[in-house]
């Protein structure tokens, strides 16, 4: 019995029925269709954990020098396989193109060759950044001699669980194992054939740096009962980040019983203050909800102090409506704004729209723009635009959410563009990693104590 | 409707029937026994969830000089209450004997007036920490000018879940409000009594310092439902800590809809080097297993080395055997070790024993050494004694458990001995914290951005 790949035209397989067995009869449920790589025979998700569990322990004894040597083989190895890689891509283009996925979405599917060296690059630029397991921390000695510090560790064995972009692969492999983790990446149907042959490239590049080969593993199945298998080994991995859509999401912090870290959604704010610079405020508006309304970092509700509201909402609505954005907007908005602005709904405010929809509000303080916040805001990004430093800073202070900003877009909310090097997910609860994560989001400390034969009175 | 009291002389309250009503009819079930200390009506766990998170962001405000002196007025109101603290200890220990608690357990509930002073001593203690909360940690300027940083910032509510000590409730509720976190305290019903005294004093500290006095909420009710309820309380709740026996852990695990940091056990390994000092090994091991050993951080296992098993062995049993421990040996100790070892059986190495009670074993090298801890081990505390540098670095890289050790008693692994001020609980999972916890296990980061109006090419 194996996994099967799922592979048909059906609806992506994280809508698809997970009571479905993943042990398909040879001839029943999807078929074996040609356009499936070539590959060993699959294993079940069980023996996958196991094997990974066995690699976390390799990895664990590994050198910094070990690692970087096993990125730069695999960025090599990716570079080399430019043309399997291509091709299979390939596949998943026409598929998506053949169920008519849309242009974004294809295009975000899409490895040109320039991409597939900016993916190595990637894979290079991890292996520079500073290598953290094994580091000290908060060293000191104990009035009875003893040497207390704190040692940095890998968590063991992290499964990634996402959707469509295939760059995620090799971007979780790579901080993956420059953090000494195993990784497991059950990516999505979208980007199968392009993953499976990432997956290949990866595994070359370990064994040729003699690595575990299964310190990295991408699922050759997209099956759902497969996925729900992998979130039932709590013996065997330590985490699972799901990045994607919130119906994935969702289904994975209800179904699993490894630690998820995650966040739902990005209902990200902007505050127009009653000192705001409103050239500033403009530009940082217009670029937090047009430069790529897509995704979970992009603003999707404006705030303006009653104020200002008379000087910038006509000039916002303008500008905005000059992007194409549609404003939903309360009464001061709709009365300042002109045709641009339609009527809001109260179920606008907690909406994480993903396009070019922006809810827009007047609010009579910096308080009641903070409650409105507290109140819709989903704890991922919120910006306050304003010359006054105190209130910069009382905003820095009493907003909760993972990442606060003072003058800037919340599109900055990105592990990259936070100095992390790569991003492997955000979070929006406070367990363990708040925000944007990185490498050091992959690793927990002991404690190391060094003692002359001390013993407790 | 209202939580009822459970004081009858009925089995611990965790261990009673977890689908009984929280809401007992007036005459049903336990009765409202005179021995009930006096208290406004008892609330229904969701309210007090809510209140929680209420206080939380009212303390998010708090400044560290209205923690500290919520903490000064708190001890101050502890020492007001002596008499009142100590009269509803006597209940619990009355109680206690009269259900044959044992002297052990019947001691440590007792609170005697200079108990109840140090009780006060150890809030004072924590008010000294160093204030986490606010502090800004890895500034760095970005290439594009932003400024970036981490700012320490509290969880929100914490929910503590303990059995027998009081002394828990008052060393909880002061990490708490050292870190800003709103805590909710549930007791066991052997403290019932004095919990709820010393959950008065610390209400009236908080009140004298004007600080919100939700911020601290100890239950009036050991009632297995109500624990349920607060278990399942994940919109108001961000941290379930459960301290107590395996029954009572697991039941938080299995049921907690809420994030759960815990130990299961303590199964802590003492290994004797082919290269140790042996007089350093024998004062070690006695001390490790005979100081205290009904805690988590006493040995049970102790790893001999064959090299220096005919040296080491007899003077080990002997030593051990007068301080009255009974070792359960493969049959190397068994050979050395005369009448005082008995058989080990396999299902000795995973036991956490909590008495005078050890298992033995000679390994034929380090690597077997370290199999064995990764084999049995629990992830607690680990200890090499050896005079080999290179040795003790391996053992301290190599061993995964959240405390490793050299040449000392594993009986230091305590937030306490380690430096931490006090201690909340011990992880042994490796998310959000590893090992002992104390103030800063109670708290994240966010990140901060101050920007010059920069937006997103």
């Amino acid at each position: 019995m194996t996994i099967r790949h799922d592979t048909g035209g059906k609806p992506p397989a994280h809508e698809a029925d997970p009571t479905k067995s993943k042990h398909a009869s040879p001839d029943g449920g999807v078929g074996q269709s040609e356009d499936v790589p070539a590959r060993e025979p699959a294993q079940p998700t069980a023996r996958i954990a196991r094997e990974a569990r066995l690699a976390s322990r390799q990895l664990a004894k590994t050198t910094a020098e070990d690692r970087a040597r096993g990125l730069a083989r695999i960025a090599e190895a990716i570079r080399d396989a430019r043309a399997d890689i291509a091709a299979e891509n390939q596949r998943d283009v026409a598929a998506a193109e053949e169920r008519g996925l849309g242009a974004a979405m294809t295009d975000r599917l899409r490895l040109t060759p320039a991409r597939i060296d900016e993916i190595a690059g990637a894979v290079d630029e991890v292996a520079e950044l500073p290598d953290l397991v094994g580091r000290i921390e908060g060293e000191h000695t104990r009035p009875n001699g003893l040497r207390v510090a704190r040692m940095r560790i890998p968590l063991g064995v992290v499964a990634m669980i996402y959707e469509a972009r295939p760059n995620v692969t090799t971007d979780a492999a790579a901080l993956g194992l420059k953090s000494a983790n195993a990784v497991i990446l059950r990516g999505g149907r979208e980007a199968f054939s392009s993953n499976q042959a990432l997956g290949r490239a990866i595994t070359a590049g370990l064994a040729s740096a003699g690595l575990p080969e299964r310190a990295v593993q991408v699922m050759d199945t997209t099956d759902r009962a497969a996925m729900l298998d992998l979130l039932h080994q709590e013996d065997s991995i330590d985490l699972v980040i799901p990045r994607g859509g919130e119906g994935l999401i969702r289904f994975v912090a209800e179904n699993a019983r490894v630690p998820v870290l995650k966040h739902y959604k990005g209902v990200c704010h902007v505050y127009v203050d009653a000192e705001a610079d409103l050239e500033a405020a403009l530009a940082i508006a217009e670029n937090a909800k047009v430069q790529r309304p897509s995704v979970c970092n992009a603003m999707e509700t404006l705030l303006v102090h009653r104020s200002v509201a008379e000087a910038f909402v006509p000039r916002a609505a303008a500008r905005l409506r000059e992007r194409g954005v549609e404003i939903r907007g309360d009464e001061t908005w709709q009365r300042l704004g002109g045709e641009a602005v339609t009527p809001a709904q109260e179920d606008d405010y907690p909406e994480e729209f993903l396009s070019l929809v922006l809810a827009a509000r007047v609010v009579d303080s910096y308080d009641a723009a903070v409650d409105h916040i507290e109140r819709y805001g989903s704890d991922h990004t919120e910006s306050i635009i304003t010359e006054n430093a105190k209130t910069a800073e009382r905003f820095l202070r009493e907003v909760g959410s993972s990442t606060v900003m003072v003058n800037a877009s919340t599109r900055f909310a990105d592990g990259g563009q936070l100095g992390l090097g790569a991003e492997i997910g955000i979070s929006t609860t406070r367990l363990h990693a708040y925000g944007p994560m990185g490498a050091e989001g992959l690793t927990t400390t002991k404690f190391v104590v060094r003692g002359q034969g001390q013993i407790r009175e």
